[in-house]
């Protein structure tokens, strides 16, 4: 299992950085991008790439790869027609921020049954194959779905792809994942840009602009696509989440004004930032993959902090 | 003028930083904390500090020292009494983050005449004397008032303690700075805060959290009554940058909800992102301090981002 070769569609930040670090770890590793100049860096780079999508999609059905899925929302139903005509029993994962509206794309073409969902939360604010760093995921959590659907063998080759990419594998639902993905990454860009906004329109701001500014409108420099594409695709969990936020900084601006003081969102707020900080990780060990409750004990695991730090037994595996 | 003695009263984390940078240029430094023990930890890093503050003030009435303000903001009516009794024609200046509430309670204790308000933009999440560094304020932008009332020869002394720091200096005016503090610093704050809060309640968000959440709230992880501090003291400007900010938020959450669509706010904010990356900051090197509307010269360059990199000729100086 641990020589499946994998096969990225989409070699841009994320993709081409998975791409590297599968290569650097030892895995076969061969991938398609649509632009033709990406192609050619990534190969001059000494990487297996084409922008043929069905000779690579076909390639991989004779390897039996794993097809990792790393285009940006908006590109996921035709990449997953492609799949469906040229690879639909090869085992499938992808690593867009969202996970509800991949999986009712991935069920809409009828490929649920090889599919296990994935997102590695790491990332900068640079895109394409150049902004590309094998050591992108190191250390950071790379979600492995656990909806109800998914296959354990599908599940222990994604897992493993994570961890030689060197992440922390975490189990989630792709429910629980999208409404945490709203409060730790989409809520967190939507801020950063309504602070850049809202200082841009005040003379002496950007001139006086130091650490809180920067850090707090950092991924305001993301390219506003890929943001629109990640908030928007996951509106259902992320309106709920804008909703909270405006109403904690509502009652704050009402409290500073009728009584001077900030205590209530500045005491909790810091309190929730102190907890994060001392936030543990027990590594999983005891889950046997494929055995009675797998899934739902995964999921409380890693709801409570658990990480896959190594590949875990697979029921029924020599 | 260059070797006035710097009193700095009070040793954490910005006056502690201040006496060390001042020390590094060859200023005569010393300085007065009410913590025994801060004063203690001064004192064996090699400094001359003191937690008897009349006799620290009755030294720099006699040297004519430069006298720093640097406590919290409540802390500042106590310390203007002891100066308005020990060291009322010293040159004052302060480094505290809101100008406008400083400069009524300068008023309010009649020392106006000797005082030009200052704000070195720069900081940490940490606090106290070890949490110092003479390297924090490099680079960093360090606001030198220019209000009216404000004495040439005072300011040219507090310009080039900044630049003794290795700050740049940006005049400007109280209430611009102001503004300008809650669009980068206070509102970032509370935006800090609320996103931190959010993803407290969320089940398995701190396990997901990376950089953008980092990033987003790290400002959060300082000490809340020094956030309460500063953005309570800026309760004028903060009132509707904070509106503003909300407003922003709530057309966002709007749009979601009605079209889908996040696109204004995206594209907005990831402009004036990008136009704070390419903000030029040319050097102030024309005004003669002193000289007739000099003020108002430096707050128009100021306000065009202009900086001071090196000190300017003062009037009637040799």
């Amino acid at each position: 299992m641990t020589n499946t070769p994998v096969c990225v569609v989409g070699l841009g930040l994320i993709g081409g950085s998975l791409m590297r670090a599968a290569a650097a770890a030892g895995r076969e590793v061969f991938g398609y991008n649509r632009s033709v100049d990406a192609v050619r860096e990534a190969r001059f780079d000494g990487f297996d790439a084409s922008e043929n999508l069905d000779a690579t999609l076909q390639r991989a059905t004779e390897s039996n790869a794993l097809v990792v899925l790393a285009v940006p929302m908006p590109a996921l139903p035709i990449m997953l027609a492609h799949v469906r005509d040229s690879a639909p029993n090869c085992p499938l994962t992808d690593v867009i921020s969202v996970k509800g509206a991949v999986l009712q794309q991935v069920q809409k073409f009828g490929l649920l049954d090889r599919f296990v969902g994935g997102h590695p939360m790491a990332g900068t604010a640079h895109s394409g194959w150049a902004a590309g760093n094998p050591a992108l995921f190191v250390g950071a959590p790379w979600v492995v779905s656990v909806d109800s659907h998914v296959d354990a063998e599908v599940w222990a080759q994604v897992t493993r792809l994570a961890l030689d990419c060197r992440a922390v594998v975490v189990p989630a639902c792709s429910e629980e994942h999208d409404a945490a993905a709203a409060a730790i990454s989409h809520l967190p860009h939507l801020f950063a840009e309504a602070l850049a906004l809202n200082a841009g329109e005040v003379p002496l701001a950007f001139a006086l602009a130091a650490g809180s500014f920067r850090d707090g409108t950092r991924v305001a420099a993301t390219a506003p696509d890929l943001v629109r594409a990640m908030c928007e695709a996951n509106a259902g969990q992320l309106l709920p989440a804008l909703e909270h936020g405006i109403k904690l900084l509502t009652q704050a601006r009402d409290s500073l004004a009728a009584t001077g003081s900030l205590a209530d969102l500045v005491e909790s707020g810091h309190a929730a930032r102190m907890r994060y900080d001392s936030f543990s990780r027990p590594e999983i060990v005891t889950t046997v993959v494929g055995a009675e409750n797998w899934r739902d004990e995964l999921a409380a695991a890693g709801r409570a902090g658990g990480v896959i730090r190594s590949a875990l037994p697979v029921l029924g595996s020599r």
